[in-house]
């Protein structure tokens, strides 16, 4: 098995591993009921990018969940940058994960297990590989529903992704690189990692509902402000997806890529878009603003 | 951890082990995505109840996502039985799983992966103790949205488990013993591993739509058949929940158990019904049919 792993490496019951060596439980409520949250951030050329908010979110994410977690601010900070370090990556994901843990005895009740906290750094990964950035990502829009809120909170980081995955199959399969899924009222929602964004005449826009509240998306608003760009977040019918004069996706695996085809048919010129390619950039430029920023080696001093 | 462990025993990577010993790598799209499918058969006196049953949905369950178990019947049969003899258990909750398996190097490609077969025993657990059978399961209506069809397809069983455990710990908090769910029409659709059955002047009635296949409910409305009463599948509307006469769950995890509280509301007389007395009675003797059974000796022989 050992030589299907990555490089890298993670901590898990109060210690770093092996990636190989990083195993839970199958009785873990993790596993048996997804009842668990994580968050991904990156490292790029050794610098942790937004982990902050990473951590705020992953932290909220746990006290939605009724399991707070009970990890402090800079041990959690120690613990990803020591995966990173150990991984020996310049360029890193990092996810930090927390499950509900077994209950003793396999009781159902979820408050009788404890939590647990585990954490691995891989190479970083890409939805889109950034010399793949002019020809962009060639989706395919399913008719499957993410998700909706009305069952699972978007906003707790999840791991429920079989909708998601369906899509990814049905995208493959007919030749697509990933999928985006509509939400319960048929406008667009989300693909698997990445949200939605659409630029028109009536300017940017991403979806309001039913998506996770991603860090990428949020910067993306921001860095549009800075451009002088307002973005709006309102539901986006699919028509108007079709119609966009561009589209990009946003994800900490990839940052901010264009989609310059939906299920087949260009998207404006079928290149990537003016928008996207200022946003792309500035994106990239606060990779090196020690106010988005923070060392591994920092860390770990 | 190992004191935390119940009575039980796995297998695993082609091998028996101890059930503290059953572990997957944190690197399997079965925990990272939930991408994953399940069965859960009992034993009691020594025999599997309907064990075909189970492989056969679990076998549709694989093939439905698109990476059908490579494993034959009557070898998972002899892995199952293998676990509840090592765990040296009478009565027991024996549980097969496939998940997607890792994907060599960490791609998102979720058929790069292998997918990964794993099983356990452990004690008979019971949803309502039959010492607590006159008395009945309290349960909370929550206005939570079961997880629908139009996301995830219910009759794949799998650990999509957020919007169910938030109700469990919501019909927990409030001193009651588990939780019912709706569906998107704001119908009755389904508890934390059992389905839900109504009884009034119109006769039996079970959820038709965003609900597990379960095999104790196609149970009794076989078994329903066979006292010459009828089940109708359709909508129960929570008004009709509310009034109904009698109510009961079916679970492999306990059987048929009657509901005589909703949220705090008394239904019927607040006691077991008769349809469900019958129903409970006649479903306990076809445990000792040959024709219904499958002893673990003779699997192992």
């Amino acid at each position: 098995m050992k030589n299907i792993f990555p490089q890298g490496s993670a901590w898990i019951n109060g210690e770093f591993v092996k990636l190989s060596e990083a195993k839970i439980s199958i009785l873990d409520w993790g596993f048996l009921r997804s009842d668990a949250t994580y968050d991904v951030a990156h490292v790029w050329k050794g610098k942790f990018f937004q982990l902050d908010k990473h951590i705020d979110r992953f932290f909220k994410s746990t006290e939605k969940l009724r399991m707070p977690c009970k990890l402090k601010r800079n041990d959690l900070k120690k613990i990803l940058a020591g995966c990173v370090k150990n991984a020996n990556l310049d360029n890193a994901y990092v996810e930090m994960i927390q499950t509900r843990g077994m209950s003793p005895g396999f009781v159902r009740d979820p408050r009788e297990a404890t939590p647990h906290v585990m954490a691995f750094a891989v190479p970083f990964g890409w939805i889109l590989k950034p010399e793949d950035f002019e020809k962009g990502l060639d989706i395919f829009l399913t008719n499957i529903t993410r998700i909706p809120p009305s069952s699972v909170d978007p906003t707790i980081k999840n791991y429920h992704w079989m909708d998601l995955v369906t899509g990814m199959l049905d995208a493959y399969e007919r030749g697509h690189q990933t999928a985006i899924l509509v939400d319960e009222n048929n406008n667009i929602s989300e693909g698997p990692g990445f949200n939605i964004f659409s630029v028109d005449k009536s300017g940017i826009s991403t979806p309001d509902h039913g998506v996770l509240e991603g860090i990428t998306r949020q910067t993306v608003i921001n860095l549009a402000k800075e451009l002088g760009l307002e973005v709006d977040e309102k539901p986006i019918p699919i028509e108007m997806l079709k119609s966009s004069d561009e589209l990009f996706a946003t994800s900490t695996a990839g940052g901010v890529m264009p989609i310059t085809k939906v299920s087949g048919k260009k998207i404006g010129t079928g290149k990537a878009g003016n928008i996207t390619r200022q946003i792309h950039k500035l994106y990239w430029e606060k990779h090196t603003d020690p106010n988005w920023t923070l060392s591994v080696e920092d860390i770990l001093k």
